[in-house]
């Protein structure tokens, strides 16, 4: 914990005059505030900008505490001003607020809002943090170099596909496209047989940096406004063959899934930890290193994935938990080096631009972020407890994902879920 | 030539009241019209849709021709709309033409006026069509594997950075990061020390489609809008050390620099030639093979590299020619390939997303579009006719790529020019 950033917002005894809020499990107690779009259900307005709290949305704009702009423009603001949105958003919430009477009138119910992608993101970034990750898939796909020797030096990541960037409920087709088996001569073009998830956590930027600025190792944090979950759904097999020597490319474009609630930085600030190499492993490059990032710039979020099958749907069942793991476990980097390494060569991020974490899976194997590791690489399929099999994702089946924080003298706070569903291939 | 793709906007008998347009080795007569966005010099009003015409600039609002759409919404329409907003501006733009006098208050000098990049750029996507580069290159990072497996089957593609992309006269810092080098134990940080341009054409999507509904082949050109230069900057140090296993990243997102003016699909009609691999080669796999993609899916366009250094600058002397290569020799995937290959999985183009050709580099050793490839990875120097030598771009150095089409019996088009320079390192 760094109790240096924490303030009144983040009081464990602080409690919000929307009851909903302080309900056991929820995800969005005062303390959280969460930022999304949204507009009324079967309405064809323009999305506006709100702020989650207990099963309700708070239309910010109707609260005055913010003009027309929209959710880029606000996210691009100085971490300064949005210190002061957050306090006064808290403030505003809190029991005993003068402002009770009037922002009781801007509030929705979740249940009657539609929500869509939190914000428009530019530019898509996918790394690959999670070195447990990096090192089980990397042993399927190259046996003789599992963990590359850049690995620990290069936090490696590639661009992504902003256009096909959804929220919870997305639901797509299987992908189609070539692949080849290991013993076939040519390639050959259909379905997808091997499609997987991979857990991860988006980081969306805050206020940017001008092309030719790089955004040091100390000043990276102020640039991130705040995280959400992300489904990278993934084509095993498609990737297989296509990614040498320019990386995944249609194997990953067809659909990226984000929760629809960013969770600001502000309010994770309970909830670091610190960030050491394990003993041995080479330091960070200068450029990589500052004592801000070794005190605290791991993450204390518990990630689970969980999956419900059409027949488990049918019947009434409840999603299955396929995986549980600990962010600090998983990623060997943190956002504040994605952001410096990002931007080390001049390239320049924008508000609303998504940094992918990559998989994230922790050190043991019941901990894997994707089907590829837990069943590796398909060979052995897992067993749900309705009987039914899965070496990868068949059609019809929804997979979860959910965060959430936990701690000693902190009040817990949720990510929410972002859910997807996978449809038959076209004409399939 | 596909003669029926041709209608009276392409007659080489037509001539523009605007004389400048038949100045000979004009870039844009009348049978051109490349669409860009403007504004005039000094001013910090939106920028506007125009048409270049000789060396003028046409404001399409002005015209009446459009209302006020922005020009990605223009590039959305379907190619019949667009076909019959070039024949609207064709026939206002004739000599003859009873719009004269109104129009002719709606030009500008084009060096009255300051352009932009020419649209909105959601996507970028960068191919790798070249394959004598991709051979060429391929032996330089990996001789035991020059062409990859996969290379004749695979329109190879990768995702690139949006943000950072800008239009000719684009100045950068010479990008730093990592590189290792074959003896050192382990990486060093600094500016990169083998910057390079790399030679290509950039297809902007117009119309897009829905997420999960592929573009066939058939269709694929009715998607495309037109064509600009691409200089796809490249550190090959960083390259080489950060690019295994995702692909490239901050040796190639420092820094993307576009001609300004949008060459449309209709413009080329005339400098399109049959497409056909070489035999032995093996046949596309059915959906990237069409008649109409072996009739016509190739272009004839002629691509030259210049260079001029700052002592050159200096001195007053012209830049020099490094390269001069036709496009139908260099590329082995056609535009309507790479919209088809990219939507197969059902990923989603949208109008303004920009698809890069890859390097372009023809069958012989001085068609190289890198120098890269002209240096044989830095080994052979150039020499330029100032006695200075280049292994790869120093400080100062101004890259140009010029395009045009020429062809018995049509008027000669051109794509104009996109030059950038390099400046010296943060800090350097």
């Amino acid at each position: 914990m760094n109790p240096d950033r924490l303030d009144p917002t983040h009081d464990p005894a602080l409690r919000s005059w929307v009851s909903s809020a302080h309900v056991p499990g929820c995800d969005f107690p005062i303390q959280n505030l969460p930022f999304g779009r949204f507009r009324p259900f079967g309405s064809s307005e323009a999305f506006r900008i709100g702020v989650a709290i207990g099963d309700q949305v708070l239309d910010l704009r109707a609260t005055g505490l913010i003009g027309d702009e929209d959710m880029n423009a606000l996210m691009g603001h100085t971490r300064e001003a949005r210190q002061r949105l957050r306090a006064a958003i808290s403030a505003g919430l809190a029991q005993g607020s003068d402002r009770q009477a009037a922002w009781s009138k801007a509030l929705l119910p979740q249940s009657a809002v539609e929500l869509t992608v939190p914000c428009r993101i530019g530019d898509y970034t996918d790394f690959y943090t999670g070195i447990h990750h990096a090192r089980t898939v990397g042993s399927l796909f190259r046996p003789d170099a599992p963990l590359l020797p850049n690995y620990q030096w290069v936090p490696i990541g590639y661009h992504g596909r902003a256009s096909s960037i959804g929220i919870s409920g997305q639901r797509f087709k299987r992908p189609q496209g070539q692949t080849k088996a290991a013993d076939a001569k040519e390639p050959a073009f259909g379905p997808s047989k091997r499609l997987d998830y991979e857990l991860e956590l988006g980081f969306l930027v805050g206020q940017g940096n001008a092309l030719g600025q790089p955004i040091s190792i100390e000043q990276a944090e102020a640039h991130l406004f705040g995280v959400t979950l992300l489904n990278d759904w993934s084509a095993r097999d498609i990737q297989a063959w296509e990614y040498q020597p320019l990386g995944p490319f249609l194997s990953k474009n067809f659909a990226t899934t984000l929760s629809p609630w960013i969770v600001t930085m502000e309010a994770l600030a309970p909830f670091r930890a610190p960030f050491e190499r394990p003993a041995g492993d080479p330091q960070p490059l200068p450029y990589l290193d500052a004592p801000s990032n070794r005190a605290a710039g791991a993450l204390d979020i518990i990630l689970e994935v969980l999956l419900q099958t059409a027949k488990m749907r049918e019947a009434g069942e409840a999603p299955v938990r396929l995986t549980r793991v600990n962010v600090r476990d998983a990623a060997y980097w943190t956002a504040a080096q994605l952001v410096t390494h990002h931007t080390v060569n001049g390239c320049n991020l924008q508000p609303g631009d998504l940094l992918g974490s990559g998989t994230l899976s922790g050190p043991r194997p019941d901990e894997a972020g994707s089907l590829l590791e837990l069943t590796l690489g398909g060979k052995q399929p897992i067993e749900l407890p309705n009987g039914e099999r899965r070496s990868f994702l068949e059609d019809g089946d929804t997979l979860i994902l959910r965060g959430f924080c936990e701690r000693e003298g902190a009040v817990r706070i949720g990510l929410g879920e972002v859910s997807g569903t996978v449809e038959p291939a076209q004409g399939g």
